[in-house]
């Protein structure tokens, strides 16, 4: 007898399972329930949309005819799952159009409800020119508004992937935006002086960034937003308000049917995404996969790994007993900011503190990403490691050059597991128009060795300032060129020798060994060293600026 | 006392093993011996000097001075070693323009001689404007004639890398070149079909390419070269030949010192990168480096590998007993053609053939390096993988799109052993600006699962070919739409019946079930979804032609 699947939800990981499920099972019964009214949506298409990328609906969604046409899948939209009854393996759903309910029973059932938007608690939410960008009725609305012209103004509330995208779409669309972020920076799957170098290049590019700051309210006029107000009392006039405080699980049906749901609030699943109940599978935004770097739960709404998922479960519902395994993630995000990308994969410095990592090794690195001839773009990598073990823990780039390549490696030496010496000497593809001799990543590991085999000390930019703040006993020395010096530089007392005559100036520099001095250039590949002919004369503490003066996030005299 | 370490060669591994060991020991009494007059040449760049993409000389090489200062390493330029004596420790080497000889003891000596230019046994190279490009001195040549305006026409002999990129860089001057190349197919390190694309796409670029086809005498007039008269008789008139049939390690040196050289012809080394000699490291071109697939020596002459390897000797020539191992190569190489980014890593089918691997499991796969309203450019993949232990053992990828990022991945597979189930379900960096929501290295890895649990059985254009050439009674099945079969299409008798009404269309099939039926669309995802239901309805003999038209290396009708 062929075998009745039914899928619940339209987006990303319900028509790669419906569709898997298709092609492995030519028999089946495939029923799929979409609540909205469009399918396959490509959600993180929306900001480009917005932004004038590319104009056509048609381009972001798939008709419900394909599906019956091409893949025999019943498709339908509008129509919402009210309740399953496990015991009976049916699921009621509603046509909510025309209110009709029709029950659709099922050998296995898959859940990819997805994500929904969190809404922050203040008043003024509902007006008219509050949105979110969840929906292809978001995205549309938002469009009409950009297109209208009538906006001059816009607060986007909250700094995380969707704001920023969301941010640089409305600008290019000539609106003056002012991204409000609670925390003390944007983009948090990020270190702080990482997104930061992002926060500086979304202010030069025009756009305003408020960290530290809440939105406390949305103030209208006749039922128009008008502006958003601030917990500093300051208020923003605006005609457009984008809210993207986060997403969280859409996890409800699961718990209404007594799935187990899990601590971060997704639907908990096996190795074979099953969920506490055998026939139901559980696929995308709505499910906490494994960290394949700890083996925790973890969260990840991600288009990419709703798909993967959905494609393992699929493999499984058309099996009476399942086999293929989704071994996890690695936690990967990636997002344009006007030129820069940024991106990360595995734990940032924070995030591994945050699971009780006692002891990291970070390093940052600066460079350009192919050879100076070639016209290069500069990319700025952190790196985090386990100090003990040497253990890849996660990395994170920001820059105008190639960021993406790198952050694939990256996520591939993650699901490898690798080691730092595993890191150092990797064969990746290189010619002059793709990277340099040896690749952005490969000298990030090699700082990252230097480091673990105690051949340098680096210290970030941040705990830098906190000692000039503490007013430390510290020299700043700066071994650039002239030319360089005089273009732009810290501005905090340091001392200039440039490296080709650091060997000759040995007299300029304090005789006390024990000196704290703190090296730099450009990206401290020059001051790393300068740091080892240092530490050869005697000198006992020093330290190398990490990404020199290209990762200082704060001002510089220019 | 001081360390005395002795390095032979000034190009890519010298400089770098002298300026790692620096760090590492700033006592050691260091020396870098160059027998031609500049440094640290940035080889992969003179197709790009000699194309214009930069003019400066100087960033290209590196000053012996900057060594001195900088570094404190004694680099000598126009000097050549004339005889390494084991048994003192003492290298002798005689200053090229002086004709003085003098002796450096070494307590480690390293030796990097690279590479050098296989020259063909033909007549008429020694004739005026007959070159290489395997020096700052043959680019300056190049570029000086190219600047010079009297070259309308270049034959380049050999279509290996180096040849590819001259072409590129002459045509770009304005040039008209011809490619000759022996064997059946230019840039052997790719199979041939995958070779073949980018045949096509130089052709359309308006170079000419000549496969098959020998260069048997470069003729001239009055000690200039006129033409190439080729094995068919035929001549091409010509004002430049570039001769880049090949390079072979340069390891005579090391040969006369007694050292061990492989079969390749490289200086044979450990896992430290000693040689037969404990005291004598080596690094570069003149390796025989392992290779990680295999376990076997191997040869890669490439400035990356050659940087890398230099680190390690230097970590161990610094110290009494070497630690530090090099874990090998997986064959990674790249280059630009054109629009096209053409690269390898690990094996290709051939090469994994010639190696003994008895069952290969290949697949070719086509698409879109991002949305398609994001502006996407193709891509086209050839993994290759052990077919009965799912081991994945290369790919190569050709294309306008994003090459570099899908063979990074391909390349750190291979360094982490993986097989095809850790493949399928990568947590990568997914957004529109950078790949598709299931990037094409996964695409390509899902569609090498699905051959290797035999859900679909692929077969190769040039298997197709051969079989249309033998008459075998097959039917070739478009699956496209009717606009893209009247842009474009096979025009071998093919049957077209779109995807959307292959389900109603049945009757229009041969009956006979067994009959061999070939699946195709523009990159055969359509046509895996045709092969999988034609199979549900009882056909025995379902193949889908790999990478569909896109990937289709003969002529079509157009």
């Amino acid at each position: 007898m062929a075998k009745k699947i039914v899928v619940i939800g339209g987006s990303a990981a319900g028509p790669k399972a419906a569709s898997k499920a298709r092609r492995l099972d030519q028999n089946a019964e495939i029923t799929m329930i979409q609540k909205g009214q469009f399918l396959s949506m490509a959600s993180c298409g929306y900001p480009y949309y917005v932004g004038g990328v590319f104009d056509k609906q048609s381009q972001m969604v798939k008709e419900p005819a394909s599906f019956q046409n091409i893949k025999n899948i019943n498709a339908l939209v509008k129509t919402e799952v009210v309740t399953i009854n496990r015991k009976d393996k049916v699921v009621l759903a509603k046509n909510m159009v025309t209110e009709e309910e029709t029950q659709y029973p099922y050998d296995k059932l898959m859940i990819a409800t997805g994500s929904v938007p969190v809404i922050p608690p203040i008043p003024g939410v509902d007006l008219d020119g509050v949105t979110t960008l969840q929906s292809v009725e978001d995205a549309k609305f938002l469009k009409e508004r950009v297109n209208s012209k009538n906006v001059q103004h816009a607060v986007v509330v909250g700094g995380g992937l969707i704001g920023i995208e969301t941010t640089e779409a409305l600008q290019l669309a000539g609106i003056k935006v002012t991204v409000v972020e609670r925390l003390p920076q944007i983009l948090t799957f990020m270190d702080w002086e990482m997104a930061k170098l992002v926060e500086n290049h979304i202010k030069e590019k025009g756009s305003e960034v408020l960290t530290n700051t809440a939105a406390q309210e949305i103030v209208g006029e006749e039922g128009k937003v008008k502006a958003v107000k601030l917990d500093t009392g300051e208020e923003l006039p605006c005609e457009l308000v984008v809210l993207s405080v986060g997403v969280k699980p859409n996890s409800k049906l699961a718990a209404s049917a007594g799935l187990e749901i899990g601590e971060i609030g997704g639907v908990r699943v096996n190795k074979y995404l099953q969920t506490s109940d055998p026939n139901i599978y559980a696929a995308g935004d709505c499910i906490e996969p494994l960290n394949m770097i700890n083996g925790e739960y973890t969260w990840l709404p991600m288009g990419d790994a709703a798909n993967l998922q959905a494609r393992v479960a699929a493999q499984n519902m058309v099996k009476d007993h399942p086999d293929v395994q989704y071994k996890g993630v690695v936690m990967t995000a990636i997002c344009q900011a006007f030129d820069f990308t940024v991106a990360n994969t595995g734990f940032s410095e924070n995030y591994a503190k945050r699971k009780g990592y006692p002891n990291l090794l970070t390093t940052m690195q600066v460079g350009p990403d192919k050879p100076g001839f070639m016209g290069a773009d500069y990319i700025t990598i952190k790196m985090v490691a386990d100090a003990k073990t040497g253990k890849f823990l996660g990395m994170q780039a920001v820059g105008q050059g190639d960021v993406a390549k790198r952050i694939a490696i990256g996520a591939m030496a993650l699901h490898a597991g690798m080691h730092i010496e595993d890191l150092v000497s990797l064969d990746l593809p290189y010619a002059p128009p793709y990277s340099p001799a040896i690749d952005n990543f490969i000298t990030a590991a090699h700082v990252l060795e230097n480091k673990f085999l105690g051949r340098m000390d680096g210290i970030s930019a941040t705990a830098v300032m906190e000692k000039i703040n503490k007013k430390d006993d510290l020299l700043l020395l700066d071994v650039r060129n002239m030319t360089e010096y005089e273009e732009t530089r810290l501005g905090l007392g340091e001392m200039l020798i440039p490296l080709p005559t650091l060997r000759k100036s040995l007299d300029n520099l304090p005789q006390e060994k024990n000196k704290e001095i703190i090296v730099y250039c450009k990206v401290s590949l020059r001051g790393y060293e300068a740091a080892t002919f240092l530490m050869s004369q005697g000198y006992k503490n020093i330290k190398v600026l990490e990404g020199g003066m290209m990762a200082w996030p704060f001002a510089k005299i220019r």
